[in-house]
């Protein structure tokens, strides 16, 4: 199961979050970090609602199970919302909405994460990079797949213009004193992203507002730790100040199109959506608006032909897992 | 019922919104643009959702209605989502989540809205400002109240600043051939402006994604109209190239907290998550984060106060409405 979700990010070009977060899961569950069996528990339910520990497990394991579970309430109650406590990090977000798609429903998942966003006007980390994912069905044309952080930019990018020595655009980040920096080295030594929007001048508080929403969805709701409590994904990083909940926290939601409308009439319009913004005129220099989900698209119709290419630090880092866990890497 | 919503914006400070707006609605209904007494119609039901026809009321009189009902849902299955067809403008977005505030519930609200914001590398007006808003219940500090719009800035911004002659910033709009400008007037006369996040390196991007899945949620999932077909709120302004629903769409949601987790902790855990937000270390030049809904509340407490400053131009629209409508205006 963690296999798939992680072969999904990897087949969809979001190398950041495929079998190159392998090693780091591999020592979380050799440190004894993560369960590796974890047994669910149902904490709470309702008709259209469930809430449920995660008993430290993968979330990568526990994410999609929990998952199962709304779009079964949404098939019963014509909607369906499961919330998970005590997980841990849960591959991309996108995985879980397309889940969806394949029984032809809208899919919804956030969670919450590490801090490493200061809300606007702050000086430090208050909230992760807790990502949205929302996904609608078409009949013909694309669906319509939305997976985005709420912060600018992923931690990623930071990072990588490190190794580059590069600057960074501005409205990405403050260094530690929450100043507006281009220097993402800044950054790395304690500073942090600044939500989407950047300045209030631009609506940085908005993607304030979207961080802290995702947080309490998935956060509060379930009992899970939040904010700059929040654990880390990894076994790096300073463990948090206190504990307010348990592990991490997932949302997760399905729609029954058809407890709306005609499912057909629906899928249709979305055709109709998709081909109207496809028609869009273009901005100079542009070949127009994408739909959300084409760079995932045509990154997975590259690769089905060519193949995922893997860094070779990656592949290093594959043959440890395979010598410590005696699983082979072929 | 349709006061009682304007009265919310001018008491929240959110004047846009207010009576200021009192003599487009009621041109609309004397110009028979609007069906005075509607009568609701349920299309569709299911334990956790209902799908309703406004009969092309009045919005801020349907929208409040179908807000109850998805709460009455919640009642029952946890949690209820309505959708609603053939409305109209529903006023400001945060009253509805502040109704199931009262009722301690989570509350959500969407709507679509008049063409405005072009996607990212588009060109022309493809998206409304699409306002999202949810509530999360506090004990004893502030509740959290999301209300925010999915663009950049509110059009009445740009109208501002070419009333008093000023340049606008970069990131907030496009001219009528989609190049980024900082002219107001180059917006009014057939420019756009940007989603949440301004361009691609800031995340522009997914601005356009939730202006996207505001409209879809409330646009396409209701069998209203969309994108750019979405009518315009008044008489001026050109009328859709073709009809792909009926009238305005909106989307209420209401999660009983207790579906998920015992109420009591839930609302201690927002408190402690307000505590600490309002505890981070201010950014220079800034007395620190505010928590969502602040503004509008130090609004609230100074109006209740010293009363609710109208402009002249308002006070007249109101005058000429109560000429006409024979409604005395004291």
């Amino acid at each position: 199961m963690a296999a798939d979700v992680l072969a999904c990010a990897d087949r969809r070009g979001v190398d950041s979050h495929g079998v190159a977060r392998l090693r780091s899961y591999a020592e979380l569950l050799a440190g004894g970090k993560i369960n590796p069996r974890p047994v669910l528990r149902l904490v709470r339910e309702t008709a259209s609602t469930a809430t449920v520990d995660g008993d430290n497990g993968l979330g990568l394991v526990v994410g999609p199970k929990v998952n199962e579970m709304a779009m079964d309430k949404a098939e019963r109650a014509g909607t369906g919302w499961a919330v998970i406590r005590n997980s841990n990090h849960f591959g991309i977000a996108g995985y879980y909405p397309l889940r969806a798609l394949e029984r032809g429903m809208i899919g919804w998942a956030m969670t919450n994460s590490s801090p490493g966003v200061a809300p606007l006007w702050g000086a430090e980390r208050m909230l992760g990079t807790n990502p949205i994912a929302i996904a609608f069905p078409a009949e013909k044309e694309t669906p319509i797949v939305i997976d985005m952080a709420t912060s600018t930019v992923a931690y990623g990018k930071i990072e990588m213009a490190e190794r580059e020595g590069a600057p960074i655009p501005e409205g990405w980040a403050v260094d530690r004193e929450g100043q507006a920096t281009t220097d993402p080295a800044a950054i790395l030594q304690g500073g942090a992203l600044l939500p989407l929007g950047s300045d209030r001048e631009h609506g940085g508080h908005k993607g304030y507002c979207l961080a802290l929403m995702v947080d309490v969805l998935s956060g509060v709701l379930s009992g899970a730790n939040w904010g700059p409590f929040t654990p880390s994904f990894t076994l790096r990083g300073d463990p948090p100040l206190r504990s307010v909940g348990q592990g991490l926290g997932h949302f997760f939601g399905a729609m029954r199109v058809d407890a709306f409308r005609e499912g057909a009439e629906f899928r249709a319009q979305i055709d109709d959506f998709v081909r109207t913004l496809r028609n869009t005129r273009p901005a100079p220099g542009t070949k127009g608006p994408l739909i959300p989900g084409d760079p995932e698209r045509e990154a997975e119709e590259e690769r089905a032909r060519g193949g995922i290419p893997l860094l070779p630090a990656v592949v290093e880092d594959l043959c440890e897992v395979s010598r410590q866990t005696g699983v082979p890497f072929e």
